[in-house]
């Protein structure tokens, strides 16, 4: 049975029955750690699900940050070092990565507390995650303030990639199934992924065709 | 092997490529087939893999508009109407979905082209997908043109939410995977997915727990 929810009924939901319901309404999500450093160095690490695409050329990233959150500190670091790392969550290291949301004291690193390693690259001032296989350094370009409900949307462009050679394919693409990493739903699932196909570009009246994987390298083990 | 790309490297690359790699860098993205309707009442369907939650109370859905593209159809019916529809990708339509990208004239419907129905309900002046399980309503609230890129965000308050209430959980979550719903990766790649766990709530010292599935209603078939 189809059931309809309005916008009175959600108004009259308890709040984190509400807040479970809306957070799965937008699809499954991508999953992030995102890594900062404070201007007297102190590291800090949160998973973010709000990661999205903005643009190819230049390459460029948003991220959702909400008020009054744990996410503050990260906010409050891109805002003071102007840099970030985002590093893709993996079968691996996902009970890790949703540790971080907890509220630690702002002197402890979620690195520390979480069982993660903070990784340091020429040009990029934020640690990555070593345990992360595909990695990006960010340089934080433009804040906007929603008026609407106090959420921040953070823009960044990506001056760095890190990834394992064996999971990109010929065009470019990058296969994330290969790599381990997970999508998200709603506030707090883990999904592994199955892909079915990739779809060749879309014209009018021309009929679709999979797009077979073609890797550039060999695949092997790539940890 | 660890690969490294930076921004200089990025910038010399194919675009097509560049396009693929860097549309793969996010993560999973949620898939969603968006309904809208012209002032003198053609019906448009794209899909977009770039909305995201912004906010539960009240619940807001953002959208990544690119410039010069068929999804400006999409960006002018919702600033003509003020509404549109946001309406989940499942895997029984991901090919017409995929298909509504193709450019076709502004007086040609995807809906038909594409071999999918639009629905009307009262008080949402947008069609929906009939074929889809989990579908929103939604009213336009604010646009935002990113300098950076030309991209348009496009903010709006979800006013109705249909989804099959077999797929709702005791304490508000859907389960998206239950409904059908794929996540997609890069530009064109479908996946279905397969929850590893949900998560407690992370508390500093406190071992995380599994969140076992518990339905409000029995579980059948929802079609």
């Amino acid at each position: 049975m189809e059931k309809v929810i309005d916008n009175h009924d959600l108004a009259a939901l308890d709040q984190r029955f509400r807040a479970a319901l809306v957070n799965s309404l937008s699809g499954f999500k991508s999953l992030n750690l995102v890594g900062t450093r404070s201007a007297t160095g102190a590291t800090n690490l949160a998973i973010f699900n709000s990661v999205f695409h903005l643009g190819a050329h230049p390459a460029l990233a948003g991220l959702v940050v909400r008020p009054d959150s744990v996410e503050r500190h990260t906010l409050d670091n891109i805002l003071a070092t102007r840099f970030y790392t985002i590093n893709q969550v993996h079968h691996g290291i996902y009970r890790q990565a949703h540790q971080t949301a907890a509220r630690y004291a702002r002197d402890v690193s979620e690195f520390d507390a979480c069982g993660l390693t903070p990784e340091y690259r020429a040009g990029i001032a934020a640690p990555f995650v070593k345990e992360s296989y595909v990695r990006l350094g960010v340089e934080f370009k433009q804040r906007i303030d929603i008026g609407l409900n106090g959420t921040v949307l953070v823009l960044g462009q990506i001056l760095q990639i890190h990834f394992p050679e064996q999971c990109q394919c010929a065009d470019g693409y990058l296969d994330l199934e290969k790599a381990g990493t997970l999508a998200g739903s709603g506030l707090d699932s883990y999904h592994r992924t199955q892909r079915i196909e990739r779809l060749s570009y879309a014209k009018p009246g021309v009929p679709l065709q999979e797009v077979l994987p073609e890797y550039l390298v060999e695949p092997g083990n790539f940890t």
